[in-house]
């Protein structure tokens, strides 16, 4: 399915070197030196590849499939068919994952554009003021504004642009086409093409003559290991910081105001938007499209339906959707009445 | 209205020729050989233009337009005011597009973004080992990474990026600031700006100490005659690949995850989100702002109201609408039942 | 808070003269000449500072502030601590942003991405036809298209793309990475990085064999003091012209469909979508993630509250909300109905 252009891969890899790779035993009937070339969906799998069952979903697909071996749950394991290896696992995505990695090294963080030399190019804009480490790649187009700071393992890809006076880290990846301003980011961060990080938040006193721009005068934090997807936008603080904590992973075109502090290990999905001033606490989770209000505080552990509107304070570890988001069995109750008030009335 | 800096109009052309190009039949005391301007919409058409009436909400216009000519249906023939030329078509605003492209044969395809020259800018970033035919054009800035190849007749626009190895088909458009990596993309396709395409898909191993990045090995196929709206972005598939079906028009700032399959001659408007591994069958659309929920299936030629969110298979043809959505007649009894309880309770 | 790096900070105002720039009569006890050295937020600042009070649910805060001084309204100059010295002013927030803007005078206008030089980078883009009136800063990697006009004191930042034939007025900032085409902006206009504006409208005639692309032969215009959020898009009209009414303010990632008119004074909050043909009268105000649907009017003065969808006309002054959206007293109404009766049901 993977198109050797992309990505190189490793040959093949031995059974029992997989199964140690992921802490799982090797039923007694398996051929250790059996070798796997590659992983696969359930659903395409072939003899020679390795496939794994998360979702349930799929069980139908696991009952007939044509891999030589399969990740999955304890409660599964009968039902891998006859001459398919079961390799048994608490964790069948995590395993997945690890041996996809093993396979496709260099696909844990995103290539260069233009090619794999590394090196700054000719074609780079480099302002003389800038600081950059030994080891930075800075891709043809791409510009590093004054007294701005790259750490070494950096990768700035074509046509990014980092502002004046940010700092990025070491052995991270700004992606095409970001730009970053009045930004400071850690190490190991992945912005992906596209992000705009560090422009003015949207302050405005507003009145019936027209509306009166509000400086803004804070910076954009990301801390270590954050993740961003692409086109997505973060307002540097009015008056204070916008903070992405560590380990925080980002979905493509999501929207975070000014003074938003998101906690660390927090995951949000494509399209949410976060308004200014408000906060989530550490390992957060919100579903797609949703919103949520300015000036709340989502707490610790908490995890949000998608396409859900949070416009209160949300408690720690609670698990909540609707618009507005309520306790989630407080929403299902509403939507199922709803449904039989109609059903009654027609 | 339109500025003719912007686009060649071709100076005029006589109402003969465009019933004929139409496929309308000219009534009896118009005179064929009168010369039409440009097109122009009802309400600010003035003589010497054509115009058109296709949203019944339109109609006082034009018992009023001053236009000399109007396309639409037969039945507002008699509503077309005396000494205007009624053109009756089946389908008024197909007609209006056709005699539009007439005028402005330019405009049926972007223009390039620096100048109309064409040919590969020397300010242009070429890697040496990338494939380019005859006949391409790449502007300034826009760079084409290892082992990249572009079709001929394709504008690549202002400081795009094509990373390595992508491949791009014949006669397609580019936007500036478009940025694809691990994508091919096949003949006469056209990506407004800042489309990214291909970039990670949102996978992770989540856990309580934090979530491990799920290397994401597939690609994005973009087939032939696909239009994609500017910042919209496409993740390239975990272990499979995320497609586009051939003749897809997808509007601006849509999000498409990991693994989805868009079918054929489907329509996306702004701000949808497709969550990842979902399947839309052939013909299937979708209105603004709506999402569809990951691992499901939208059946063929079915029809989502905007601001909708799709939770469940969705049969063939069928009209869904609400969140989350349900057959639009189910979904219109639920709003005026709740409306009506409202009612009565205040 | 702030970083020194970032803006360069006026060394410190007297607080007489600070409440003489907002209007504010000194108390008695206090000592105009008093330095002040910066503003910060009520819960971080410290002594030597200036804050304000605005949301009342900061009330707690001011009673324990460290600042030196506060701004805030009439009835909570008693809860201001002893040793602070209270300015009572009708707006605080209008009277913060003037102070703000008195301390970073800089902070008012986004800075070039590159550096503080201003003229014409030697690795801009600039086609020969173009026209640059005398103190236009181009930065690297920015294009000047054919036959495009950009007004003195205007900034282009880095990779922007001024298409062919645009023309930009004077004293505006063009954000990195933006892509204009089709496009004529007025005076004073902020747009952030990754606008995109003037790309073609979402127009097809659709058909059960394929989707016919409608020429897209309007502008955008963007009319004086009109500010737009970072990666937002706005589509050129089909027929007729996209319209940004002067002094409007739009937040990141809305997007504005072909032949919208939106008036002036209007305020539109992140990822708002606007369908095509659709008015917006002068002053209205529409929150975050809300849509409009086609070819409707939302009279002057309305208020759409967030996440909320306008399906029909909106009468000038209404204050509306909800899907589809409604005035909001009866949404308001509908939402706890609808609460009361899941209570009952269980």
């Amino acid at each position: 399915m993977t198109d050797p252009v992309f990505f190189t891969k490793i040959e093949s890899l031995s059974l029992g070197h997989l199964a140690e790779l992921v802490d799982a035993q090797l039923p007694d009937n398996a051929d250790g030196s059996m070798l796997i070339d590659t992983v696969a969906p359930i659903n395409a799998a072939a003899s020679g590849q390795i496939t794994f069952l998360d979702n349930p979903k799929y069980v139908a697909d696991l009952e007939k499939t044509e891999a030589s071996a399969v990740l999955c749950a304890k409660r599964y394991v009968d039902k891998v068919p006859d001459g398919v290896v079961a390799l048994e696992v608490k964790n069948p995505y995590l395993a997945f994952s690890q041996i996809s990695a093993a396979f496709y090294p260099e696909a844990l963080k995103p290539l260069a554009y233009f090619d794999s030399q590394g090196g700054i190019s000719q074609a780079a804009h480099i302002h003389p003021s800038a600081k950059i480490e030994a080891g930075v790649c800075v891709e043809p187009g791409a510009s590093v504004g004054a007294l701005a700071e790259i750490g070494s393992g950096t990768t700035v890809g074509v046509n990014a642009v980092i502002g004046q006076g940010v700092r990025v880290g070491r052995d991270c990846h700004i992606g095409a086409n970001c730009v970053l301003q009045h930004t400071l980011v850690g190490d190991r961060v992945i912005l992906h093409p596209g992000v705009c990080s560090g422009q003015d938040g949207f302050g405005f006193s507003m009145s019936a003559t027209g509306h009166q721009k509000v400086p803004q005068i804070g910076r954009v934090i990301i801390q270590d290991n954050v993740e961003i997807g692409a086109n997505s936008t973060i307002d540097r603080g009015a008056n204070r910081d916008t903070i992405i904590g560590e380990g925080t992973k980002i979905d493509n075109q999501v929207q975070i105001g000014h003074n938003v502090e998101v906690g660390r290990h927090c995951v949000l999905v494509s399209q949410v938007g976060l308004s200014g001033s408000s906060t989530l606490q550490d390992f957060v989770a919100i579903g797609g499209q949703s919103g949520v209000a300015g000036h709340i505080t989502v707490g610790m552990g908490a995890q949000i339906a998608a396409v859900s509107v949070v416009k209160d304070d949300v408690p720690a570890g609670g698990r909540y959707g609707g618009v507005p988001a309520k306790p989630v069995k407080q929403w299902f109750r509403e939507m199922s009445a709803l449904k039989k008030l109609a059903e009654k009335k027609s």
